[in-house]
């Protein structure tokens, strides 16, 4: 049912609302003063800490909702799924995100090994794969990670966040998984109802143009991450960062330098990927290095595979593309979500061939693939299109409720016979309640039967059985039943209910 | 299908193997020499931290159906669910957990707030209420906390393990709540066809008897810890514990002291419930004890109200039962696994009315009650009575094969229309693959249907299907469909397999 609130048209096509605001103004603003265990006065803050949130019911309702279609589609495609824990040896997790680093969470010393807690899903399932000695597996994990990040509620970027990632690990033939997770990454958008695009790009072609335009080797990693920035910030700032980071130690001046780069990243990037693919295949500096044209070759090799998924007009071939972590080796790609939907980058992820090879005692590694979807921008889509109001939370599917002197333990039993035909019931947890309070409660949670008992009905051995949903005037006191009718009438009408 | 699985019948009536036993061996034995970022060489454990531990497909797939059905039940009682940090502000945590208080994880000062991994579920959700200023709710929560205990791996004792609570909150009519909650541990057991039985008390009675026994109000949570282990150690050494920890404090001897409370504890908790309580309204001390009294009455009703709910017999009144954390006020139980489990206790909880006001401003509170299943030990228990190798992790429904020369992007173009009709396909990532190796592949991930082309199959528009658990000889080949009527064909199969 709530699949249906999910997969139901763009109501608003504006900007993502800005949910959490409110919330975060009034939770800052409580602090209350209490005594601590010395006694002394102390403010006590009742808060979560500092980027991170608590989720409602309604919104913990539309998450695992998001989750089941996620699920559904990675299972799709055969992935199993495993759990490693919340924290890793700090040793696992060092020297493998670069500048990033500094964000990783680290638990105290308190006499025992030093942990962090996990960064992204990405590094504990490369350790799990050498760990235990695995060759093939396709695996996904929806689960939070920590990042010491300066948070922005508005923008969903937060301290705690889910990732969901799926990886394909193993030696197989040239960019078969990789086009699988392409599709992946699509039909889940898909089913998700939210319109994308991707970019495309390769280490091996980005590092070949750098090389080719005289970026020192050392350089490399800082220029990539300077022109990665190009979907953000105007050309002129990428060049500054560039002209900072090379100054006087190349052949040429930097100025040169920088000028070739923008050559490919930016104005080549403005062709379509047919053009751009044909222009580099011309171009003599490019045909002479062979890592960028090993890239190409994969690029295109993966473009007829999403061509036989249906889904290569999906894609853009850009050369800006560059991705901050250290780890990928090959394709690199990013989806982007539709300008309207105000949110950008939604999912990303590339080849990492040698990840699994730092955990692991001879040379060998195995080569992965995968992708991680930003599930808090997503879940932020999803919410703006939703009225709060209308979601269930609950799965109750029948409230008793008593008409004159309370019943209470004749509503219990009531109850118990429903929940032991599997019927999902509740009623009021008071010995005399009012009739009025318990249709308010019944509409409230949105319970779509309503089973009534007085001493009419009790003696009669009957029920009433109304349908919430209905507002016709002639089943005002809903249908009379003989009680051992009750539990098929129900199962009927609730089948009929779930098709 | 893995409901099916697990709800089979118990086939190893033994104790529970223990699982973990050779795996912990394996990893801590794995380390490995690296060079890190000071090029330094140093040993890098391959392991998770200690207490902590992966779980594979086939344990994450176990443990998925067992939290399946526990959400199952815990959403027929109305139950929602939320999310909420898995760290919390130290000073939440602080002072609610007695002396178990030094198991509190905390994570490094970094520069920011104070921070703590939560300990259980019981404290946030209490920060919860009092925060969101929630009046009533029915809420469940599945996920993992932390403790820095000795970890028994064996036992199932971890420093990272779920927790499953359902707690209610809110202001009700007395113990109908508290009803409801035993009712939903009662069914939640069942259900997973764990046979058990509850142990009851209540902090009145047991802080009432510990006064009319003589013990001074601030020696009662030392005697009342001293009191709980009675389960695990013989009397002797309980009352060695409460002469320490009462001697020359008290104005009668605490020899005496300690005779009296083992006449409750231990000689009256052998009494059948329904003897007990009628000593218990015999005894002149107690009688005239208000408070012991009050928990008296609480525990009548409660039994009426589990009459009603067909689990009275489940139930026994047991004095001694103390529990150790500081924050329970009214009903406290606890349900044991039936000796040939060898797990002991599963699950415990109860009423706690004044923790969410120790949250509060004002002096107002929101009395609550709840309870907390051990979901590790009953994952032991589980495991002991499965055939892993006949848990299917992947979910599945068709293996694509080709026979002849490869047919790469046949295969491709086959698995698309298959995703795209909702079916969960894959096919081997290889361009030219050995039949052999696609039908072992096939097998070993239990795919119940092969769907088979060649070049025949191909020129003519047809596909080959096959019932892969089905070793009947004249379906060797599979059955030859047209090539339009293969999805139609394969939904009607699934469909029956469903039922």
């Amino acid at each position: 049912m709530l699949q249906r609130i999910i997969s139901s048209p763009l109501r608003s096509p504006s900007a993502v609302k800005p949910v959490y605001g409110h919330l975060l103004k009034r939770t800052l603003a409580s602090t209350l003063v209490l005594q601590n265990e010395d006694k002394k006065q102390t403010v006590l803050q009742l808060k979560t800490p500092k980027g991170t949130k608590d989720y409602n019911d309604k919104e913990t309702k539309v998450r695992q909702s998001l989750f089941d279609t996620i699920t559904r589609i990675f299972q799709r495609h055969g992935g199993v799924t495993i759990d490693t824990p919340v924290f890793e040896l700090s040793s696992i997790l060092s020297g493998k995100y670069g500048e990033d680093s500094k964000l990783i969470y680290d638990l105290s010393d308190q006499g025992g090994e030093a942990c962090s807690l996990r960064y992204d899903l990405t590094v504990p399932f490369a350790r799990y794969v050498a760990m235990h000695q695995i060759q093939q597996m396709k695996r996904y994990q929806l689960a939070k990670v920590y990042r010491r990040d300066q948070p922005n509620m508005r923008k969903g970027r937060l301290r705690e966040f889910y990732q969901c990632d799926f990886d394909i690990a193993g030696q197989y033939d040239p960019m078969i998984p990789d086009a699988e997770v392409l599709k992946i990454l699509n039909d889940t958008l898909d089913a998700l109802e939210i319109p994308f695009y991707l970019k495309l790009n390769h280490r091996q072609i980005l590092d070949g143009i750098f090389e080719i335009c005289g970026v020192r080797p050392e350089h490399i990693r800082a220029v990539s991450a300077a022109v990665d920035k190009l979907d953000k910030v105007p050309w002129t700032v990428v060049e500054q960062e560039i002209l900072q980071k090379t100054t006087a130690t190349t052949d040429v001046t930097s100025k040169t330098v920088a000028g070739k780069i923008q050559h490919y990243v930016q104005f080549l990037s403005e062709l379509p990927t047919t053009d751009l693919v044909e222009t580099l295949e011309r171009d003599d500096a490019f045909l002479k290095h062979s890592g960028a044209m090993k890239g190409l070759a994969d690029i295109k090799l993966l473009l007829e595979y999403l061509d036989v998924y249906q889904m290569r007009d999906r894609v853009k071939l850009d050369l800006s593309l560059a991705r901050g972590l250290d780890y990928y080796t090959g394709v690199i790609y990013e989806a982007i979500a539709e300008p309207s939907e105000g949110v950008g980058s939604i999912a990303a992820g590339g080849r990492y061939d040698h990840l699994v090879g730092m955990f692991s005692n001879s040379k060998k590694t195995i080569p992965c693939v995968g992708v991680s979807l930003g599930v808090e921008r997503i879940f932020s889509i999803l919410m703006s299109r939703l009225n709060m109001q209308e979601v269930k939370s609950n799965a109750t599917q029948v409230y008793v409720i008593s008409v004159g002197d309370g019943f209470l333990k004749e509503r219990m039993a009531l109850a118990q016979e429903l929940w032991k035909a599997g019927i999902n019931a509740t009623f009021m947890y008071k010995k005399k309640p009012k009739l009025e309070k318990q249709w308010i409660a019944c509409e409230k949670d949105q319970i779509p039967y309503a089973v009534i008992i007085g001493q009419d009905e009790l003696d009669r051995d009957q029920v009433r059985l109304k349908d919430m949903r209905t507002k016709i005037a002639d089943q005002r006191g809903g249908s009379i039943l003989a009680r051992k009718d009750l539990i098929d009438e129900l199962k009927q009408r609730l089948s009929r209910m779930e098709n």
